[in-house]
C-alpha cells in the first residue's frame, strides 16, 4: 500500500498526499479529509521510513541543551516542544555539557535527519554554522549569536534588561557590588557579565569584583560563602542566573545570617518559576520564554519550509520583576 | 555506497556492519574498528533511513512527560537522557497533559518507529498495553502499574517510604494531620494519600482531611490558604509531592505567619532539588532517580534486544530524607 494507491482512491494526486502527511505543512481541510479518509479506507499508515521517503522530512527537530542544573533548561525545552507539537513536530533530545564535544553531536544529529536544530547551549562559531549549511538542515540559536556570520537567533535583550536593572539597584542606594557570573566558556555568561559591568561603570562604579559560578544552585551558594571568607559583604550582588542568585540568597540568609533585602541585595536573570516563589521573590529580568520560544519555532520552520530564506535575528526585550530581594 | 561495500571492505559480514552501526549493541571492538575505518574510507554514513532498513532499529526511545509544573520530571527526563545516551539511544519527546489525549499520542509514536517507549506519566490500562504489544514496541512505566496486566515497571516503594514518614511525623509528636494530594486522576497521586492515610490509620489517627492539588507549587499554596480559612492549623501537612510541599510552607511562612517547623510540620515526597535548598531543608522521601532511571533503562534495552524477555517489575527502596521542615 503506497500512497500513489491513496492517491487514486482519494482522487487527489500523490503530491497532495505526501502534503497531508507533512508535518507542519499546511493543505486544505477538504483535501486533508479526502486523503485521510482513503488513508483510512486502506489501512495506510505511513510510517516513519515510508513519511521519510515520501516527504524528504522526519517530523523532527533537535533540540541542544545543557545540564538541567541551570533551571532555566526544562522550562524552554517545555515551551518548544510545545509549540513544536502544535505543529506536529516532535523534539529530538541531545544533551550537551561540554564545548569540545560539539563536533560530535553534530555528527550525531546528521544521522538522524532531523528537519532542524534548536540550540539552547553551546558556542557556535563560523565553522559550526557552515556545517549545518553544507548538510542543508537550518538552525536556529537561543540567546547566543556567532561572530561574523549570519545566523538564525532569538535573544533576549540583555542591554536593556540589564541597564534596567542596574539603574534600580543605583537608584536603590546599593553602592558596593558583586558580579556573580556564569562560567567564561558561556556565551551567555560573559555577555551578561560584561554588560553588566559596563551599565555600573556608566554610574562611575569601576573595579567591580567578579566571581566566576557555573549557573548552578550550589554555585551560587558556595560562591558568595567563598567570597564572605575574606570580604565584608557587599550591597548588592548581581548574578548571572536566578538558579545562583537564590543560591546566594540562601548562603546570604543561612549561612551568613543577612538579611535579604535588608542587609544584602540579589538579583537574578532569567524569570524561572522558582524566582517568583515568596521565600524568594526575585528581583530579576524575565525572559520572554513564550514569545522566545514561539518566534525560535517560526524562524525555524520557515526555514525548513523553504531553505532560501536568509537567516534573520530576532531581539525581544525582558521586562524587569521588582521582588523584594533587593533595595530599590 | 551500501552496507555491503563497507562489509566487503572491511572483509566482514554485512551483519558485522549492521550490529556496528546499531546503537545500543555490543559488537567486538576490533570489527568496529574495521568497520568504521572502511566506513570512513568509502565516506559511507548510515543516514536514519539507511540505518533504520539495515537494522530495524531508529536509536530513538519515546519518552512521556506531564507538564513541568512538577519539578521531578525535569529530573527524571535528565536522567533518562544520560543513561539512554551512553547506549548511543536518544530520546524522543511527547508530553501527555490529558488521559484522553493517550490514545491519540500512542497513534503519533507507531509512526516514528521508536525502539521502545518509557512513560514518567499517563494511566495505562490493560488496552493500552495491548496495543504496544501488538505493536511490538516496549514500553516500562516509570511508578505506575496496571491492573491485572503484567507489564514492565520501575516503581520507589512508596509503602515502605511513607511507612517511615508517617512513624517519623507521629513520634515527633505531630497529632492532627492535613493530607495535600494529588489529584484523583493520578495513579502515583492515589497510591501515596492511600498509603500515607492507612499509615495514619495504624498509629489511631482517623478521619484525616484531605485537600487535593495537582502536584504543582501554586497548587500547593492555593490549597493550604484555602483550608486555613476554614480551619485552625494541623500539626503536619503530609504533601504528595515536594513542589506542593514548598508550596505549602511558602503559605504557611508568608501567608499565614506560621513558624515551620515549630508550629507546623511540612512533608514532601520525591527529593527533587529545590527541596534540598537550605531555605526550605524538605523532610522528605528520596526517589532513587539514578538507579530507578537506569533500571527502566536496562529493562527497555533488554526487551528491545530480545522481545521474549517475560515482563518485569522492581521496586527500589527510597530513604526517607530529615530536614528541618518537619517536628521529629
Amino acid at each position: 500500500m503506497t500512497s500513489y494507491d491513496v492517491a487514486r482512491v482519494a482522487g487527489v494526486s500523490q503530491s497532495a498526499v505526501s502534503r497531508a502527511f507533512r508535518p507542519g505543512l499546511s493543505v486544505s481541510a477538504k483535501t486533508k479529509d479526502k486523503v485521510m479518509k482513503a488513508a483510512k479506507k486502506l489501512n495506510y499508515k505511513p510510517n516513519a521510513i515510508a513519511r521519510m521517503l515520501i516527504t524528504q522530512r522526519s517530523g523532527m527537530v533537535a533540540v541542544i541543551i545543557s545540564s538541567i542544573s541551570n533551571l532555566i533548561y526544562p522550562e524552554l525545552l517545555s515551551r518548544i516542544t510545545d509549540q513544536l507539537s502544535s505543529r506536529d513536530v516532535r523534539v529530538l533530545l541531545f544533551t550537551l555539557d561540554e564545548k569540545e564535544q560539539l563536533a560530535e553531536l553534530l555528527d550525531q544529529i546528521w544521522t538522524f535527519q532531523v528537519d532542524g536544530v534548536i540550540a539552547l547551549t553551546a558556542h557556535f562559531d563560523h565553522e559550526d554554522i557552515a556545517r549545518f549549511e553544507e548538510h542543508n538542515i537550518p538552525v536556529v540559536l537561543y540567546n547566543r549569536q556567532v561572530p561574523d556570520h549570519p545566523a538564525n537567533t532569538v535573544c533576549v535583550d540583555h542591554e536593556q534588561g540589564l541597564k534596567q536593572l542596574v539603574d534600580l539597584l543605583v537608584a536603590g542606594g546599593n553602592r558596593r557590588f558583586l558580579v556573580l557570573s556564569g562560567p567564561t566558556e558561556s556565551d551567555v555568561a560573559n555577555e551578561r557579565r560584561i554588560i553588566a559591568l559596563r551599565h555600573l561603570s556608566r554610574h562611575g562604579i569601576d573595579e567591580v569584583p567578579v566571581a566566576y559560578g557555573d549557573f548552578s544552585y550550589q554555585s551560587g551558594k558556595d560562591c558568595f560563602a567563598r567570597w564572605m571568607k575574606d570580604h565584608d559583604a557587599p550591597d548588592a550582588v548581581i548574578c548571572s542566573n536566578d538558579t545562583m542568585a537564590i543560591g546566594c540568597i540562601d548562603e546570604a540568609r543561612d549561612g551568613q545570617g543577612l538579611k535579604v533585602p535588608e542587609e544584602l541585595s540579589v538579583t537574578g536573570f532569567d524569570g524561572i518559576h522558582a524566582a517568583f516563589w515568596t521565600g524568594y521573590d526575585l528581583t530579576t529580568v524575565r525572559q520572554p520564554v513564550n514569545q522566545m520560544a514561539k518566534a525560535a519555532v517560526d524562524i525555524l520552520m520557515e526555514r525548513v519550509e523553504n531553505p532560501t530564506v536568509p537567516p534573520e535575528k530576532r531581539v525581544l526585550a525582558g521586562s524587569l520583576f521588582k521582588g523584594s530581594s533587593a533595595r530599590s
